[in-house]
């Protein structure tokens, strides 16, 4: 095994040369500038609720959290542990919805069925009401903003959601429009899953500047090259729109 | 209230018209087939340690649970709670290393100084090495690729990591290539955090056909349009990189 041995010291040399640290790039690194007094950080506060899409929420919090001077909260209803939609994976709220009276950013991630669940309890819906009084920016990602409609956030304000859902938005009284993300007023939505990531890095530059956004960018090196051209139910082959489904139709001809 | 209750019952037939469900686009909807005696599923293990950037394995797990035929295992050393590499969320592994003995496919994220602490632990990385001889793809996205490396998997072979650390790749025996995501072999390496995205609708294109993965990419909407063209290190600001602490020299000259 000796070369491997050498292979691994070799590494090891590597890693100290990198300055003892895989710490992948983070905004907050190389701070060159003398300590100063610490403004308030800027909260950015994520509601999880059993049955989440992971990648609803984990795409803006990667993107969020390498910010310098964001404070990235995790809520919910308990501590306890939640699972996601598909059952596999587990997570947990660092903070009970009780103990947050304020928030900059407010991020509600969509789920599955469990969604309405949660947006059903009074206690969520109402936290998320109050909240929102505090917020700069309300934020529904996927069928979260489906969420936010449900807790009458959204009416008569123009939103997006997950391409299968898009007609339900009409039910919450928001008007769906055809975009990555649409933002009206301080009312920020995106279409599904993955749409958060793009939805956040336009946040970011909104609320601090281009040069902020793009650290965060590089810092997840967000470079996207899918191999396919089938992310949206405009550009999927209709066998692959049709597999997942299709999307609902809209039985009071909104849209 | 009652505007809001109208909205509510409008809401809720809109979601019976869905079919009762909001769950998001799964690859496993609509099955017509008649019921036939189960194949073996296809076996993605994600290997979990403390530390890991948790895009780098949400991303792949998000498009992989949803292709029908697919079980995705998340390993780790224990099955207690760990700390992402930035501390706020907190994960779990389903299953001890100690019970996994085969994967068809094995994917390690990437992670932060404390991926080190596990590709230095003996139980992980000769648990790594076996379950490696049982595997059709091993996988490390990210700096998950030095920790391929690091175990003495990536040996001659060519492979890509996260921007900053690609010099590295050298002390692992790696021949760096620049690419979003590299395949020797069934030895697939992708660049930084986002990546993984990309790499796994390719390796699903591979292990089933394009139409699978066009499903996985149009269940999670990836239309990706980043509004910076920020993401890589060759079209970000030099300012932007700078800011990132910049590429780790290459003490040894190789790239």
């Amino acid at each position: 095994m000796s070369k491997n041995d050498i292979s691994r010291r070799t590494f090891n040399a590597l890693i100290l040369a990198a300055g003892g640290s895989l710490a992948v790039g983070s905004a907050h690194a190389d701070q060159a500038e003398p300590e100063k007094a610490e403004a308030r950080p800027t909260r950015v506060t994520i509601l999880l609720y059993p049955g989440t899409t992971v990648l609803d929420w984990i795409g803006p919090y990667e993107a969020l959290h390498r910010v310098d001077g964001v404070e990235v909260v995790l809520a919910g209803k308990t501590t306890d542990l939640m699972k996601s939609d598909s059952g596999i994976v587990e997570y947990k709220a660092n903070v009970p919805l009780s103990e947050i009276d304020y928030t900059d950013v407010l991020i509600v991630p969509g789920g599955a069925k469990e969604m309405m669940t949660a947006a059903n309890d009074p206690e969520i819906a109402d936290w998320i009401k109050a909240i929102d009084e505090t917020s700069q920016y309300t934020v529904g990602i996927c069928t979260g903003a489906l969420f936010l409609a449900h807790v009458g956030l959204l009416e008569g304000r123009r939103a997006t959601t997950y391409w299968k859902f898009t007609p339900m938005l009409a039910g919450g009284g928001a008007i769906y429009e055809d975009a990555r993300w649409v933002r009206d007023g301080k009312y920020w939505t995106s279409a599904g899953v993955s749409a958060g990531i793009d939805l956040t890095l336009a946040l970011i530059a909104d609320l601090y500047d281009d040069e902020t956004a793009m650290k965060a960018q590089l810092g997840i090196e967000y470079d996207p090259a899918p191999p396919f051209n089938a992310g949206s139910v405009s550009t999927a082959p209709q066998s692959v729109v049709d597999a997942l489904g299709g999307a609902v139709e809209n039985p009071v001809g909104a849209n």
